[in-house]
């Protein structure tokens, strides 16, 4: 089933990640990437200057990679070139041209996501039985997930017995009452992610009963009666 | 709408009750319908006894009326006789043919709903904008009330914008990212009982972010969207 539809059906199947997450090497800021050596002794002070050789936008390979002294502009979600091991947020530099100065020392992995830190491919994402709302579903599309196997609703029928019910719409005569209880179980059923299936208010007869009763069972997985109970009706249920 | 299909939905009109809720003078137990006044000295040592003229069933109308030392077999949920303001409940009774020993006294009223004494036809049911959940309904149902005028659900629209966005399920290019928050969004709206329309990804170009977001506020009462704000192109989001 499609991700979009599968928003608050329950997995039958375990689903294990098909890509590293993230998928890359990955800069968690604005800012400038760097080799955190290049830059240990900068300090307000006294700032190390690099050159800019590129800058990656979002979604890009950078075509290049850093040699010693060199800096690349990075944003938050671009790809970290390679020979860079750190990032310096923009809020520590200033740009003059081609170069740049660096306030602030970065240690080794600062303000980088690391390809698979958060999940590895293979990795069991969710496990068969898991309700699939907002969150696993973001981590289902966070990997390329775009179908999974759920499980179809479950069944419930509802079934109120009395021979003094009238449907809700009709005319009510003296000595009756409306069916309630269905439309309370009908909205609560739904509201719980199953699917209720109304069969009717039915009267204190066993053999329509019975037959009401037969058919809901072979249609639904849980049938729910409510009333009747005191013509002895509660028998026909367990048969 | 029909009761069924509005559940979860946002009522768009005032509901006035269309009958009066108990509809008539209800037993609230199985027992005997009294005179109160007939069974005001009756005690576990000198039972009072009446006789028994008749038997409401449950939707039935007694066709009777009860006189001095008469009394009425009732189930719950039974019409209780004119003649008779009380009932006494099975336990404190013990039947010997068509008399009853009443053991206990009872108070005018006691273990009776009077017609109207929850709620009177006539007074509003539900107010215009009450979310319909099962007590909801249940409380529409009882009143007779088959079908109620709600709000459409509304209308989300979700736009992810970035260059770097792959729809789960294609093949994840070096230094992309499958989209995550259309998923996320999605099912969040969905379970606010919204309904939302997914754009899908749209790349950071001013001319078809503009394209999209036309259409998207056309289409829908809100839209929202995620990322692609670096490109300046929230702008476009509010002209």
């Amino acid at each position: 089933m499609d991700l979009v539809n599968a928003s608050g059906r329950v997995l039958a199947e375990d689903v294990v990640a098909l890509y590293d997450y993230p998928p890359f090497d990955r800069s968690e800021v604005d800012g400038y990437a760097v080799l955190s050596s290049d830059v240990a002794e900068a300090d307000e002070e006294r700032p190390v200057a690099l050159r800019v050789v590129g800058s990656v936008g979002i979604g890009e390979v950078p075509r290049f990679s850093l040699g010693d002294g060199e800096c690349a502009e990075v944003s938050t979600g671009s790809m970290v070139p390679r020979g860079a091991d750190a990032v310096v947020p923009v809020e520590y530099t200033k740009r003059v041209g081609d170069v740049v100065y660096i306030y602030r020392p970065v240690a080794p992995g600062d303000n980088v996501a690391h390809a698979g830190s958060d999940v590895l491919a293979g990795d069991v994402l969710l496990t068969k039985g898991t309700v699939l709302g907002p969150v696993e579903l973001a981590l289902l599309a966070s990997s390329g997930i775009a179908r999974v196997k759920v499980y179809r609703r479950v069944r419930v029928g509802i079934v109120s017995v009395g021979d003094e019910l009238v449907e809700p719409g009709r005319v009510l005569e003296l000595g009756k009452v409306f069916d309630v209880n269905s439309y309370y179980l009908y909205s609560s059923v739904r509201e719980l992610g199953a699917e209720p299936v109304l069969y009717g208010s039915i009267g204190d007869d066993e053999a329509s009963l019975e037959r009401v009763l037969r058919r809901a069972l072979e249609e639904c997985d849980v049938v729910i009666t409510s009333g009747g109970t005191s013509a002895g009706v509660g028998d026909i249920t367990y048969r």
